[in-house]
């Protein structure tokens, strides 16, 4: 009974602390499968689990293996398939000591449980039909989120919208087939039955659909890992004073993420409820040799990486010469202009002759990000020109590196499918496409996913969910 | 109605996370006060709470203050007075991102909760008699515990064997009290109703009582905060390098505390479920200068404080020197002689002149703390020879330096009382100590604690309980 059931579908019954580690008022440990009201029962001194009714609460009493009693107890029953798990499940609120925590395990361990893996109670939930693997995985997404935007999105998926989307597309991809197998059921009689200006309509619309997903990763990546801002200079322009400045008053929210050299530095932060991930890069100036070569060339990777760029000018050098280079690399991309040393120099944006070189409309900015002047108006600037996500609307935006991979898969079969249909070519080649684009989309909502990538996606939970 | 009400009995209703700090797969947020449901209500989609009974458990959704579905959250109502708290309670537990508790405490409190303080859901279930104030304490005290000992000691003070005791106490008293005030009722008529025999009696099984009580702190504070060990013997006999042997099995559960000078460093272990506390002293020769004097002084202190001392011997010096000084402050403590560095000199023990100046069965363990050798046996020497209390009977043990306080003023009332009972006094004046006394008790469970006492308490606890 204690075996390790590696398809996630229990014959056994797990048990794990759900709440955060450590120590706290009050803890939760819960208890899915078969066998969860028997197996607590053991250690249970109250009122019996079998005359409980399901989502009933109760005070009692865990014992430990001797019998004693462990912990004064708030037991809560939901009888399968109404639980999370769809599966019988027991919550025990036990008091939050890790002292606690670790015995109530321990003794629930003793009485039969296995130990749950990662992510098991919501593998368990996805086995038995209670969400599909995409919202499956926005569990784990919702748990993580650290912003507003990332919330909602992951918060969307959960409660199903992407999956009614792709339902949508599901059900426009039979119907295409329908339309062509109907012509393939009579193709020996050399006619063609499905009108071939409605299925072309209707393989633009499903590619169009899945375009938009796809090409919503975007925006989705910029939520979930923060919108890539680069700051961008010459040596000694103020770049990391600008970062530290920009990072400051959220210091809570701001994790670093030390790369393999000093050029690639990043931090995020959370503004208006959007994590914006800086990126702060080696200086720019005429490379003298191969090794200042490699670190300019990061810098305008950077750069193509970024949806933002800063570029910041010291005023009292007020060197222009790479204008040109930086200017060109910024092409399609949210440039500000920030005039930095402004304590030194007040006087410098009036006379620049930066003014000539800039596109119409790019914003300057003039601050001192060693007096911390500004700061916040270059804040808002960055806000203001992010083009931030639409994410309080419900179209539906793909976070996740393994659905934009699926869907780029089901975009190419979609695609094959209308040169096919443009070339007159018969319907049991369309329809390899097509079943094809139906594998790619199975494989985001699980219909169609291997043990592999199940445990690949599940070993990324934490324990207890 | 948001303002704080220092009493602690709530007439607003208060919100916090109750479960610990961090992320996890779900975190419970409660919320307690008269308008509990009400307020929840205006944040709740889902069956409406005034539909709900007492003690059922119901899926919906939060939502922010803009109407927004922040989470999907699983609810539990508890009606007054059948809760935690005795007030009207609801818990909500949501999935555990940091964000999601924050936001949800945000919408909570901007629907009318005001932010629980330190504490307060428990200082609530005091005011509402759900317990007295010495379970109110042991609430705390299960949350911290550490051992196996300590979680037994707070359990059952939180169980309420603890307060049975105090409210047996207190009936013996008010009945020494009516015995006497028959007396004082009748005093004009010179008559000695009250049979002095059993009120001497009385007095005395009340003065044991009491007594016992007070006298279980030793064991009580030795459970809650370590059994002291003190580590003593010559400089370089291998002290520090023991203590880290002794340590080192256990280094998730030793923490350091440091004190002001290199003389005091203690560190705490669990052994056999107990607490063990070992303090590190200087090394004690003959002092030469006021300084080694100081250091050695604090050695003789360390060792009245100590239940076991372990007196380290290296065999290689085998210097004895100092054997009746430490032996004469070792009078009445567990003395264990621990022969060191026996990898340089494994035949020290048999011919050792320590074998006629040691009282008779001393316990003698030769090892190498350098190499690890034979610690083990060590540790089950100590932990034998510790004379450990005995947590698993129903003998109440206190633990609690304020109730050991109240316990030794209790003492000396009721003995002042003895004393005045011996000396044939008047009854108004025993009536004075024994309800001094009964004062002091009260103290304990909180019948005439004053506000400052309260809050004092309460403070220690965390956010959340």
């Amino acid at each position: 009974m204690n075996t390790i059931d590696l398809t996630g579908v229990g014959s056994d019954t797990i048990c794990a602390v759900s709440t955060p580690q450590g120590r706290g008022g009050i803890a939760v440990i819960r208890v899915s499968g078969p066998q969860a009201l028997e197996i607590v029962q053991k250690r249970w001194q109250g009122k019996p689990l079998a005359d409980m009714s399901t989502h009933t609460v109760h005070l009692g009493q865990l014992t430990d293996t001797t019998g004693d009693v462990l912990d004064q107890v708030v037991l809560t029953v939901y009888r399968a398939p109404n639980s999370f798990t769809g599966e019988d499940v027991v919550e025990l609120a036990c008091h939050g000591s890790t002292w606690i925590q670790q015995q109530a395990i321990q003794t629930l361990i003793d009485a039969g449980c296995r130990h749950a893996m990662a992510g098991e109670f919501t593998r368990r939930a996805f086995a038995n039909g209670r969400m599909d693997l995409s919202q499956a995985e926005a569990v784990a997404d919702v748990i993580e989120a650290q912003s507003r935007a990332a919330h909602h999105v992951a918060m969307s998926q959960m409660r199903g919208r992407y999956s009614e989307e792709l339902k949508g597309l599901r059900e426009k991809l039979l119907h295409f087939v329908s339309l062509i197998e109907l012509e393939l059921d009579f193709s020996e009689e050399d006619v063609t039955f499905a009108d071939r200006g409605e299925v072309t309509a209707l393989a633009h619309e499903i590619h169009d659909l899945i375009s938009r997903l796809a090409d919503s990763y975007r925006d989705g990546n910029a939520i979930r890992n923060g919108m890539p801002v680069a700051i961008v200079g010459q040596t000694n322009a103020g770049k990391s004073t600008l970062l530290n400045a920009l990072l400051r008053d959220d210091r809570a929210l701001v994790s670093n993420i030390h790369g393999t050299t000093r050029d690639t530095i990043e931090d995020t932060v959370v503004m208006n409820g959007m994590l914006f991930r800086f990126i702060d890069t080696a200086g720019i100036r005429q490379a003298t040799d191969a090794v200042e070569r490699m670190g300019i060339e990061r810098t305008w990777q950077a750069i193509d990486k970024a949806n933002v760029v800063l570029w910041i000018v010291d005023v009292t050098s007020a060197d222009t010469s790479m204008a040109h280079d930086i200017l060109s690399h910024c092409k399609g991309k949210a440039l500000i202009v920030v005039l930095n040393k402004t304590d030194l120099d007040d006087d410098f944006a009036a006379r620049s002759e930066l003014n000539d070189l800039l596109p119409e409309g790019t914003p300057v900015v003039a601050i001192s990000a060693k007096r911390d002047a500004d700061i916040e108006f270059l804040r808002d600037l960055i806000v203001k020109n992010a083009s931030l996500p639409e994410v309080d609307n419900d179209a539906v935006i793909v976070t996740n590196a393994r659905h934009y991979q699926a869907l780029t898969h089901a975009r190419d079969a979609i695609a094959r499918a209308i040169t096919a249909l443009n070339g007159g070519l018969s319907g049991d080649l369309l329809d390899q496409d097509i079943r094809e684009c139906l594998h790619w989309l199975g494989e985001i909502t699980g219909t169609v996913t291997t043990d592999n990538i199940l445990a690949e996606i599940f070993t990324h939970f934490c324990i207890g969910k």
